[in-house]
């Protein structure tokens, strides 16, 4: 036997015993919070023209996904991303909609890191998309949903960072800056480093305030008190529309009683080419990985077809379940299951009794006893926190 | 716009609206009956190494496999089949287990049929798999699992099928065939092609009594009474017992209360080679198409490691969606779902009252009247059959 037969490729796994249990209530809990806040779930295909992903759209390098050919030599892409094939499909089937729709998901996202980042390649995202509302009141919606699919899993110790790049797209409209500088620029910023903002702006014809504001952009984080620094530092028209609607959406966030969980970062701009006005993160403490990623994308439809307003956000289950084991809040439950093990000339009775608990709904697994080692048998399924061992044999013994 | 943008690869689907409730509702019946007999979820990679699915332990030819590699330039492949996946999952992390191992999964698997088949690319699969028990009890368990899980979905009209390799295989045994001879000889009986077998049986040393049971294998299909003749054909002993064993299987299926479920076919020989025991597929009524499949593996674990028995099945969700569809069997129930369409300044009440029937577990969408058309806003909502709409109005009117 060839050893790479036991293997699975490297940045993907095998999900099973308690984990998996985890992992599929979780994915249950949160499912449920976005069906009350009345999204239905769709599925969209695993593998799509490659097309849907290209650069425009994407926020993931070619490089980066896994590529292979249909029997007409097409392109297709495992989805490294949710958000454009939600908006292909919308484009599809609700181009004559007018009123908001809002989908949710549970899907796998690949992504073929370099190996050397040990990050998932293959890992589950979850997420909802509204289209054709681009009210303050739809951000504010999707943010309170998002909050509240975090604590459904019993995570509280997390934190929801918004920003909006209207804010920083409004200071630097009117100059005009190559894609490349604007890339860079959005990086050191995003990235805090704000000496080498200052070096990358030195060279270039902003203003002097302007230049100030893009500078002062890494420290604009934390409570609302920022938003009004924020306005201090600019009077572009877009910019102070940005803010206002943040300043909007902080009061429906206490309508929904979330914004506890809110901070702002205006230093946040998205990798994601795609967003357009808010755009948002949130982190659990003691980790720097991102558990959910989200933000506005009205532009995103228009490259399907018609042009529609839209938001939405991917929570990632694989880093939510490493916060809650992190957190211990992955307790060690006994579970309601029953083993019965019983003496082949007793079946009779033993299978009569599984079926019974099984209609009424008990997980019950049904054990011959075939030569079996009985007490270590038993250890096994204590070492499964299962309690519940019924032993049915031939001669009415029920000890174990 | 490229048109190509708009579509998914030939032969995968997105799935939306009400198809896609009676999907998750679907799977989620059959995961729990699943549950309820003890089997424990889980999830192996979308894609594996290409020597997982070596012809030696395929049911899908290599061409019909997306192929693709990773960085290290070794082939991997969208999983075409679960089985071998879980052979070796279970051949990694159950290595010293001796204990019976019931797992079960949902999960896609992606086959490049010839366009031509108009077959689904992309299908979803839920299925159980027992290692560690070569019972016949085991086997009985199995069939049953089928036939509940095939109930729960509320399907009424179908066929567990069963089939015993080890019939034909006793039979042909002492004759070396070649193995070209050998599967094409297996083809003719499972296509019932009788003239074809005795054509084919026409130049070979085989013996005049087997060549009878062999011509007879086709027409060894319906009740328990074919058992007896199928024993009356041979004294080869692996046959004879292949017959015997499922003489106990109808008896302990009766046991389970799910014979009448049940039916036999000694002339299926599956195209999976992995099969050894007991083989199977279902059908509902109306259609060819197979909603089941599954059968006995003792000899597949032992390419992965040590030698385990097991035995499993796959249901094919997408079909028995199909098949509820043509039984008309999934009636437009109205859902219980709320709709409150408001004006924004009677937002604070309106989210309340969202939030509350939220918190009772009603899934409620919440729009905001941003001077959309009230009535033919509550047409489309009748037309997902939500009746419950409730209009928090700035004036206090609730009427729409």
């Amino acid at each position: 036997m060839e050893k790479k037969l036991l293997h699975t490729p490297v940045g993907v796994r095998d999900i099973y015993g308690k984990e998996c249990e985890l992992k599929i209530e979780l994915e249950n809990k949160i499912n449920k919070v976005f069906n009350t806040y009345g999204y239905h779930n769709i599925f969209t295909p695993t593998f799509e023209f490659f097309d849907v992903y290209s650069e425009e759209r994407g926020s993931v390098s070619s490089k980066d996904m896994y590529k292979f050919f249909d029997r007409d030599g097409n392109t297709l892409v495992l989805r490294p991303d949710i958000t454009p094939a939600i908006a292909r499909m919308v484009s599809k089937y609700y181009q004559d909609e007018v009123f908001p729709v809002k989908l949710c998901y549970n899907m796998n996202t690949f992504i073929n890191h370099s190996e050397l980042q040990g990050k998932l390649k293959e890992s589950t995202q979850l997420g909802c998309e509204m289209i054709n509302d681009d009210s303050i009141e739809a951000d504010a919606e999707i943010i309170a949903l998002v909050v509240n699919s975090l604590r459904s899993t019993g995570l509280d110790e997390f934190l929801v960072e918004v920003g909006q790049v209207d804010f920083y797209k409004g200071i630097i409209e009117k100059y005009n800056l190559s894609s490349e500088m604007e890339r860079e620029l959005r990086n050191r910023i995003s990235n805090k480093n704000i000496f080498g903002v200052e070096e990358l702006l030195e060279d270039n014809k902003i203003s002097e305030d302007d230049k100030k504001a893009l500078m002062e952009l890494p420290s604009l984080f934390g409570s609302q008190d920022v938003l009004e620094t924020a306005k201090s530092l600019t009077d572009n028209e877009t910019a102070i529309n940005a803010i206002t609607r943040l300043e909007k959406l902080f009061k429906i966030l206490d309508e929904y009683n979330v914004s506890k969980y809110v901070s702002i970062d205006l230093g946040m701009l998205s990798n994601f080419n795609y967003y357009t006005g808010i755009i948002f993160k949130a982190y659990t403490y003691g980790s720097g990985e991102e558990i959910v990623t989200g933000g506005r994308y009205d532009k995103l439809l228009s490259q399907f077809g018609e042009s529609k307003p839209a938001i939405g956000f991917g929570i990632y289950a694989d880093q939510i379940l490493n916060a809650l084991y992190r957190e211990s809040l992955t307790t060690d439950i006994e579970i309601d299951f029953t083993t019965i093990v019983y003496d082949k000339e007793a079946r009779v009775e033993a299978i009569k009794q599984a079926e019974v608990l099984r209609s009424q709904g008990v997980n019950t697994e049904l054990i011959l006893n075939n030569n079996i080692d009985l007490d270590k048998f038993v250890q096994s399924r204590k070492d499964m926190k299962i309690s519940n061992i019924i032993y049915v044999s031939k001669d009415g013994k029920k000890e174990l």
